[in-house]
């Protein structure tokens, strides 16, 4: 299932798509790596039956490739996960264009010629991601930290070009599930717009030097500050938002591999929504200010934010070798 | 709605209710303190009507109070929360019998009596509790640690026969969510019995120095290692319970008042269901080896299981003042 030479019709350019779990995008890319379109979908890869990917894919961009017959179809993201349409085995660290290139499967489509699917990438810990590491690839960058919220917040290290380290962080996720579920929703009672006190209180929170070594404790008190108290729970639903992130920004950029040993000054790249890059740029000062001196002054004081379409240029890169 | 005298008829023995959350126990004791009957339903708090309390009541109790009309009845436990049947405030620690009697709230019921519900305890911090108080007055301890798991895991410090200290774990809610909706349960599959060994090694892995460090990140590592490493969801399953165990253990007995400063060979005493108890007790060891030899050195190298009615034996305490 290796395929040769995904980058051989790219003369016409070359249609990509990053097929994540809940969505979909697509864009027609120039041979000269200009965007010419885009198109989105609700059709993620997450629940869809096998049978149907390639009537989403001709739907979505059956057109372009009728236009454009030699251009190449290259996907990433969790369409190449076990169970979604066709698996695209994970690829060991380190990994740049190249590695990723080689070890690109191609599925048979009615479009006239194979979809060629990017595989995640893997860590020894195990740690495991899909579709980061082309969005990664896509910044162009050498050398730089980046964070990438979502359901599983994905923090990777470019360096010379290729992902050396990243890691996972369970933020978006655990947040859902416990505002969805069980006796923290039921303190927080209805969604709510944002308590940007509260959040900056759990942000301060997550920072404080018992934080992390009675995290399992802490987990409770935003339902006790409900009942025992008497705040608001929609206070205590932006309470926990702000102590997951703080959590996680501090975890990472303390950690193994957030801030290398040697860099000052490695640009600290988001990879964001604009509501979930709002949060974590809110974050990110009271955080810094937390970390050990000699941490600090290897980061940056703001995060940079990545281009929207560096999923396009990761794919148009692989795709091309440009 | 205070009630003076609850155990003003003590002459007739006392009935006694632990109408927790999702199960009600009651008692029939003498006025020595003997227990001369015991009854059980799934009648829980959370959830029942306040309407259907009284009548529940009089299903499960109603024939023992029409044959002792002067026993007090007396309950703990949920019942007493808002939106329960009748609320009762908390009471702030130190707390013992003396304070919870004093506190007492009661409510008509059909049964020619009110009954008594004893208040939860409340930190400052906060934190709360409701029915672990009475379990902990009805182990007869003057001195000592008490673990009490469940769905939100308690620890409570009796010192002189008062509870001057307690913390919440959210170790039971944070499994049963997890392996119940999202990413890891998917991962998990089906329930399944415990896998021991993969149960150990998720202690192990709470107790190696950065695992409170990166807790946000290990979270995710039990879905990737299933599908990044093919480990089967039942092994990952047990080794999430082994983690969050040893996590809990670890961080009550390390922090604030997990282990008393000038006290050696406090009694820690565990007041939980056979197969929880079980789990404790195993986790324990290698928890206990982890700690700082001068933690260590002031903790006995095993739980003391706590009589099955501690709850009987407090609501009697409070009762009579006994």
């Amino acid at each position: 299932m290796q395929t040769q030479g995904a980058g051989s019709g790219a003369g016409q350019g070359v249609i990509a798509i990053d097929w994540g779990s809940s969505r979909l995008r697509a864009w027609l890319i120039d041979a000269d790596g200009t965007i010419r379109d885009r198109r989105a979908s609700d059709h993620g890869a997450i629940g869809l039956p096998a049978a149907r990917f390639d009537a989403v894919l001709a739907e979505t961009v059956g057109d372009w490739a009728a236009a454009r017959p030699a251009a190449p179809l290259l996907a990433c993201g969790m369409v190449g996960a076990r169970g979604a349409w066709v698996e695209a085995p994970y690829v060991d660290l380190p990994a740049g264009v190249d590695a990723i290139r080689d070890r690109l499967v191609a599925v048979p489509t009615s479009l006239g010629r194979p979809l060629s699917i990017v595989g995640g990438l893997r860590t020894r810990e195990p740690d495991v991601l899909r579709g980061e590491e082309t969005q990664a690839l896509g910044t162009g960058l050498s050398d730089g930290l980046l964070c990438m919220p979502g359901t599983h917040a994905k923090w990777l290290r470019l360096r010379g070009g290729v992902v050396d380290a990243f890691g996972t962080w369970f933020t978006g996720e655990l947040y859902e599930l416990l505002g969805s579920h069980g006796s923290l929703a039921k303190a927080f009672g209805e969604t709510a717009p944002l308590d940007e006190s509260a959040f900056d209180a759990g942000v301060a929170r997550a920072l404080e030097p018992d934080a992390d070594a009675s995290w399992l404790h802490v987990l409770f008190t935003f339902r006790s500050r409900v009942v025992g108290q008497g705040s608001p729970g929609a206070a205590e639903r932006s309470r926990l938002s702000g102590w997951l992130l703080g959590t996680e920004l501090r975890q990472a950029l303390a950690g193994p591999f957030g801030a290398p040993d040697a860099d000052r000054g490695l640009p600290l790249v988001l990879v964001a929504d604009p509501r979930l890059a709002g949060l974590y740029e809110r974050t990110l000062p009271a955080v810094r200010e937390a970390l050990e001196p000699a941490l600090r002054e290897r980061l940056p004081a703001a995060f940079v934010r990545a281009d929207a379409d560096c999923a396009a240029r990761g794919l148009y890169r692989i795709a091309t070798g440009a």
